[in-house]
């Protein structure tokens, strides 16, 4: 097991998607950019979904042509399908993300189609991407509890995330959309997956709706997981719960990491700076609780 | 290792001493009426500290006065000296708490009295509450860092804790009281200070200024810790870091032993509900998550 610890910061697409205040081109771009001089190996830049479903980033070719790549990182953008693909594509992307999630329920009502019917419209993106050298993230959805079934079996997040693998996403992101997960069922559902997909090919991805996301990450470094999906400034509500907490805040996982004595190579200091930055112009107090410390100190 | 778990709520003492906005008497008697209420088996019920040092609470006579005290649950009160614990006595307590930090530097500033001072001071309080039939709560403050000195020695923490043991404490309480602990590094720290006091007389006390206070509890939990402070709506902030975090919030502490499958006996629904009915009383949002999540639910 190494220590090094791979953030995915996502607060520019799954963050910013769920903010109500409008963020101009310019700021998103400026954002990335900040991002990409801390230290951190993968941003998700933002999603080529449909802007009827997503207007916030509606302008996602314009944010990924104005932003500065930096060499070392990656720039991963989601796509919901071959036409999201080819967007993308035109956009000069490198890695593109899709999704699904292990609640049959919740993928009909987010995506009208079956997590089946999902996973065949993936399968062309996948033939496509391997052809035209671009990297697929995958990412399982509800994998700790859906807003409308409730209970996911963790047998079903296996079959996905198995399935995902096997079409060729080099990683897999679990993600508790809806942030209900404690400690112990985290690292059961992970160790789970890990007995069909490799470790080194498994992600996290903690909402921090009930408080519980860093203790939920905490268990699941334990149980090996080397790459953690989180936000600066815990951008983003949940959708299900109005006026909860969203991802969890980067900078509260780049200082557990320092206490655990693993290395994410992130300059802290710097990312609570943008984590300030950006929650000034959303409008509201950073969901960082490190980056409040780090404020006045 | 029992299923059960004590959360000693914290709000009315730790939490209302740290907060700006003053609460009047009425109010603060309703809030520990209302905690009352909701299954908790321990409140502290306030500080009988000079009102010099604490204005918030120079009521503490009256509220403990005014209070309804129910038969099952503590009310331990904070008592610096022998006169605080002559005016709890007289307020007709059946339990006071006295408090020493593990740093000798942060007890010094705060006490203007060494560490091995403090304890002398505490040895006639345990006398005198032997006799007269008061259990003593024994506080150990910076365990896991402190302000002026910044790392603390572990064997400092477990030397300061197996004295407050030795002289009557039936419980020691470590408490990171910056907030600065991680979960191995709490785990190490329970761990060593188990070695020597059993882990049924040891409580955690932790602070979410870096928003670890939930993973580190997690973690003592699976050391085998089962007594955790808490304060409702995660009230108080941390005179060290303006505008930070409080303690960690009871709602979140009780989601999390709910998901571990540990038995607290809140009634959350009804301690999320005051824990924003307080939130809005000190005119700012509710510092639980939880109770965020559970507002709109």
């Amino acid at each position: 097991m190494t220590d090094f610890v791979r953030i995915v910061e996502v607060g520019p697409r799954d963050g910013l998607q769920n903010e109500k205040q409008a963020v101009s081109t310019a700021d998103k771009i400026s954002l990335v950019d900040r991002l990409s001089a801390t230290g951190l190996r993968s941003i998700e830049a933002t999603s080529f979904v449909s802007p009827r479903w997503v207007p916030q980033l509606a302008d996602a070719a314009e944010v990924f042509a104005g932003i500065t790549r930096r060499s070392g990182v990656s720039y991963p953008v989601l796509v919901p399908n071959e036409q999201g693909y080819e967007r993308a594509l035109a956009a000069g992307v490198e890695e593109v993300a899709v999704f699904t999630a292990a609640s049959e329920t919740f993928n009909r009502t987010n995506t009208n189609a079956g997590i089946d019917e999902s996973l065949a419209r993936f399968e062309p993106i996948l033939r496509r991407a391997g052809a035209d050298g671009i990297r697929v993230r995958g990412y399982v959805s509800t994998v700790l509890g859906c807003p409308y079934q409730g209970e996911v079996p963790v047998a079903d997040v296996v079959r996905v995330a198995r399935a995902l693998h096997a079409m060729g996403c080099y990683e897999i992101s679990l993600g508790d959309t809806i942030g209900v997960g404690t400690p112990r069922k985290a690292r059961q559902m992970l160790e789970a997956v890990a007995g069909e997909v490799p470790m080194e090919a498994l992600a996290v991805h903690f909402h921090d709706t009930y408080g519980q996301a860093i203790a939920n990450i905490a268990a699941c470094l334990e149980a090996g997981v080397r790459v953690v999906d989180s936000a600066v400034s815990g951008a983003g509500g949940c959708p299900y719960a109005k006026g909860a907490s969203g991802n969890v805040a980067s900078e509260d996982v780049v200082y557990l990491l320092r206490g655990l004595g693993l290395e994410s190579g992130v300059d802290l200091e710097q990312l609570a700076g943008i984590g300030r930055w950006l929650a000034a112009l959303l409008g509201r107090p950073t969901g960082s609780r490190t980056g409040k410390a780090l404020e006045n100190a």
